[in-house]
């Protein structure tokens, strides 16, 4: 490849990762949008996170043609390759996040909870834990920070808990409340949402030490277990 | 390319399909064990779904590393290279079904339904359909079939209504039965899971239509509704 094309190269890598980014605070902001809609019982809002979810779907498609272009065309090998693929991975987690964001809204506009249900203030603390975690997987992304990466895996078990907790919780809650089991039920899957959210930048953070190190570390744990059984 | 080569390329893009047939079966049946785990209360069953899944994850990064091969090694164009790009995230998608198979098999564990529980015979049914769709959505990818890939998305409705549906009834049940809130909390969410199989399945129909047409349905709907406000 010459010097020329190699520069263009190099740029078109850049805007992919720029594009990634974008998405990625997009997904972001809807979360924290949709929570806010959600305790301050606020529809305006649940409906504008719903109505802003097709300009992440629009990105999602431009980045997966960008990917495949630069497959295409530039046939990339190595660590060029594997940051190419793994954007092509991220986007599908970040296109879901942005829809867990629609699916909190939806909850939003149904929930019909007592604004001083006790449980309600947990929630923008617990979507604060997730947005950070996606937030430092994308971090971790864009500067090929390994260790940070591995934050984000340690900080999936606190989300994990949270969202056990508030299940907890909500059964205690609706038993004592009858009459408000359905916002408890709706809480209920806001709560699984952001432990999804959680889920998918602990995704994002597996695939940056994949993408940096060419180290698989999916699933390690479960694997090796299964490789002792043998 | 020679003919010697392509040849040998031809068997490795064939061996690729076999993989995620197989890995397709593999999450196909842990549902179907799973939901009879549920609806049996039958503990060793759930034990069993959940003791298989790393033989689904181990696949899962198998096929990721021969799609990762092919593209280095053999840097492919067209609609080979949309074939294995596909596969790239068929196999996330296959992989979250395993996992949603787990997380039934788990709500099983814990679940303590009474077994006359009105509720408990939809959940087979429901299965059936998400499976049903699963199965066609890979159909449609094994034989580049654009029809068989259209079907699914419509299924994918009838899923929906059913998990609202379920969601509605057991609201109800709680209210009936306030002692069964546990019982129904998790009930909710498995149909809330078979759901989201059906989403899964929805997604590798879409990628097949992609794939063979290399037209991109995904988000068709609410990108267009996005281009009509501009």
């Amino acid at each position: 490849m010459t010097d020329h094309l190699s520069k263009h190269f190099d740029e078109q890598l850049d805007a992919l990762k720029q594009s990634i980014l974008r998405m990625a605070t997009m997904v972001e902001r809807a979360i924290s949008l949709s929570i806010s809609a959600l305790v301050q019982a606020d529809t305006a809002l649940a409906n504008q996170v719903i109505a802003s979810d097709p300009h992440v779907d629009k990105l999602e498609i431009e980045i997966d043609n960008a990917s495949l272009e630069l497959l295409a065309l530039r046939q990339p090998v190595a660590r060029d390759l594997r940051f190419i693929t793994t954007s092509l991975k991220i986007v599908k987690d970040l296109e879901r996040v942005g829809d867990l964001a629609v699916d909190i809204a939806e909850r939003a506009l149904e929930v019909n909870c007592r604004p001083e249900m006790k449980l309600l203030p947990d929630y923008p603390l617990m979507a604060e834990a997730a947005q950070k975690m996606l937030k430092d997987a994308l971090d971790a992304f864009v500067n090929q920070d390994v260790e940070l990466a591995q934050n984000v895996l340690y900080a999936d078990d606190y989300v994990d808990m949270l969202n056990e907790k508030l299940f907890r919780d909500l059964l205690l809650y609706m038993t004592e409340h009858p009459s408000d089991i359905l916002c408890a039920s709706h809480l209920m899957f806001v709560a699984k949402y952001l432990e999804r959210v959680g889920d998918h930048s602990s995704n994002i953070a597996e695939m940056v030490i994949f993408m940096v190190e060419g180290r698989d570390i999916r699933h390690l744990e479960k694997i090796a277990r299964l490789e002792e059984k043998k």
